[in-house]
């Protein structure tokens, strides 16, 4: 399993009238997860988009328990539980709040594409050799 | 069950660098979609937080197989299987291309909300009478 | 002189904690106003970008005079002054609500650039042939 | 004078399909820029809040050099010339990416105002007193 933590700081565009954040953003907090999860493993998701792969989300499954709110210092938790087979990849999130709380959890499919073609890629072979101490 | 549909025009700030509507923002298109449906009815979901109740998301689940493209005129499909007995809530939407192709599919779920005690609160008797007509 | 008039419907995700549309998004709603008054001529902003011409914003101007709410019906105007000569085009914009408060202004500056090179274009004839008309 | 520094990394929804930062989100960078600038001080924007004081963007003047590109981790300068001595504060901003090139300039000008009544205000006392020591 490969468990990564990253803070992010809400600022103002991200809320809403209801004076928290609007819940279709959470989607770019658990993107925004999922980024620097790559990074701290020494690569980047630019550098799998320069491969000529792109990773569009296919399922996206949120569920919100507390509202987050204009200026909370958020920590996104993105957890691979699997190193992908095949062309899908599924990401869980956890996102919590300062006081350790809860906010939200997430399931994320994504597929692995040629971007020209737009047909079926496996995950990059540096990715997944970066991954795999993580999984014995 | 009740079934509406409105069609809306992407446009430029909902595309991302694949060169389609970013993932997230699809929430935002389920939305119209639903605020444009209680307006069919004759009311607005202004007038729900007009008598102090809100509607926060709490599942949000959306499938996608198509992308959304720069200026497609989409049609979001807002479906009500049954009308809610308690605080809940369950919408599905679909949206679909001009040339017909199914793009989406979600299921969201909201709660009822007194929006000062952030207690729990029943669907608002006159959306209750817009909406009987529907569920025989 | 080119003047259009597009109307917006304000959804949630525009506004933020304040109660309003978030200053930043009024970007959006001057664009869709561009975007609609170069369909009313029987064009297409996308069909600039097939001719390989993109358009990007090199200066924003906005003023704010009232706040737009959520569920306003706004009407953007869009006025073009005089066709472009060269790669730089002036486009002014003004946003009324339903009760014809203006409630912003903005002057807003564009490049035509070929979108591989990236050097300095003129406008498409094609579109310079639709405008002549409105400019004796 | 007191300038604050505040690094940025873009993430995708920033994006749009030109491949570069959407124009009209530059106005977030300079909002992060703004709030940083004075938490950077010891104090917050959401005090100001908690003040019943709100400051709504009245102009917003944004030039654009270069983009910003997907995972560029851009420097926002933001820049205070002068204290207000009224309702009004003038905010000047400067983006730069990795490489120190000048991306985006703008001015920025908001208004202190009574949340509840909306009438004009100024500056709350204690941010005046943090940053008074930087003009002398």
């Amino acid at each position: 399993m490969y468990v990564s933590e990253t803070k992010i700081r809400i600022h103002y565009a991200l809320t809403d009238q209801m004076g928290v954040v609007y819940h279709g953003h959470f989607a770019q907090l658990y993107e925004i997860g999922r980024t620097e999860s790559i990074r701290q493993l020494g690569f980047a998701y630019k550098d799998i988009e320069a491969l000529g792969i792109i990773m569009p989300v296919v399922n996206l499954q949120i569920k919100f328990f507390q509202p987050a709110k204009y200026d909370d210092l958020v920590t996104v938790k993105t957890i691979l539980k699997e190193i992908p087979h095949n062309h899908k990849i599924i990401y869980n999130g956890e996102i919590y709040n300062e006081s350790n709380n809860l906010l939200s959890t997430a399931e994320i499919t994504m597929y692995f594409m040629h971007a020209k073609e737009m047909t079926r890629a496996n995950m990059p072979e540096e990715l997944i050799g970066k991954l795999e101490g993580y999984f014995e």
